[in-house]
């Protein structure tokens, strides 16, 4: 009975495992979004370096979830709530990977800027940065604790950033124009401001799923999508956002 | 007999039905692509409006795979090459979302870009739209045919992409500095070519899913990774790609 034990794991406990490895992952994604904004704070191209070598530990832990997935679909067959928290896991651990790949290209640019002078605009980049980490960190507890009412606040928050990401856009552009020479690094902070705007999606992605998950039912209401800066240009009538 | 063909479909005829709705999401985010860059090469908002509202449609088949492939799941037991083959359509469906998506951001700049005056560097889009329409439909036909041989050859194409994103990067920052009056128009043609260099991405991603779906094991060697912008300035003595 003891050996068996060790040989055939109960399906509820492949189950827990299952969610415990996608719960690491998302503590090592915001912790690898964690060391980029600091990198970009503390202009600490080491820390920078350490995210971007960093990055191969979340793509193995989504290659152990992706495989567990498909030896669970294989060996048990799963339904209803089972099967919406397995295939949710995959779709989870793909955002998750999509999280820790944006912030290893935040601490690439890091590196960049640290080797040019401190620009102004660079005070938006922890603020919009911790907004998008208490939506991780948030989405994680509302994953582990199968919590729809926090998996909604998180989806709700979205917007928040997308307002500041607008704001940043115009500060820069206006930032580039008054001063060529700043181009090349304001350029670097707005594909920083990007990636940290496009996290927060996939945080709201994440929240869409945990909703999924545990009832069912796709989440109602059209989704916030707040970046305006793509279909105007500053100085238009009808924008001003850029 | 008759009857029952019509309600209980053959497991083989659902498999197959699969592999038509995901070619046909392909087909559709090909022509999202294609519209994208026409409406920015013809300078025609008309255009660029129909695809940003189409992409309702790719999402619909999304949620169709996506429901497709869990009721499969549930319904089947499907083993090895089948369970290969489900989970690798909802991943392909989800990289096809991800092109769609990117493809109709190009249209909603393009509509900004078209209320400005023309510039330069738009020259460039083409051509590179050119290369990621020809790798989209390439991998299309990798999968339907499972090819192993055209997915690989789909997925070393993604460096010339990359190289030619390199170089319009350049171009454009060059563009900025010699006329600050063009920064905004040319901050979305910044994000244009990153659009299309990340729809190369995908493409290449779907490369390796037809590889891993058809023969199990992942695509070896590392991957072509050439965008070399975010971790260099411009006039750095080891940069200079900007």
């Amino acid at each position: 009975m003891k050996s068996a034990e060790h040989i055939v794991k109960s399906y509820d406990e492949e189950l827990r495992r299952l969610t415990t490895i996608v719960a690491q992952m998302g503590g090592l994604a915001e912790s690898q979004l964690s060391g980029a904004i600091q990198s970009v704070v503390r202009r600490d191209s080491d820390l920078a370096s350490s995210v971007v070598q960093a990055d191969v530990k979340v793509d193995a832990l989504q290659d152990e979830i992706d495989d567990f997935v498909v030896r669970l679909l294989a060996l048990r067959q799963p339904m209803a709530i089972d099967l919406r928290l397995i295939v949710g896991a995959l779709r989870i651990a793909s955002d998750l990977e999509r999280i820790a790949d944006y912030a290893a290209n935040v601490a690439k640019r890091a590196i960049a800027l640290n080797q040019a002078p401190l620009v102004r605009p660079v005070h938006v980049v922890p603020r919009m940065g911790a907004l998008v980490q208490a939506m991780i960190k948030d989405v994680l507890d509302a994953y582990v604790a199968s919590d729809v009412e926090k998996a909604k606040s998180v989806w709700n928050r979205d917007e928040e950033v997308d307002e500041m990401y607008n704001s940043l856009f115009r500060e820069l552009l206006t930032y580039m124009m008054e001063d060529a020479r700043s181009i090349g690094i304001c350029t670097h902070l707005l594909f920083i401001a990007k990636n940290i705007e496009r996290i927060g999606d996939h945080a709201t992605n994440i929240a869409e799923l945990v909703h999924y998950t545990v009832t069912g039912q796709k989440m109602g209401g059209a989704r916030p999508k707040g970046d305006v800066t793509s279909s105007t240009l500053p100085g238009q009538p009808d924008g001003g956002t850029a």
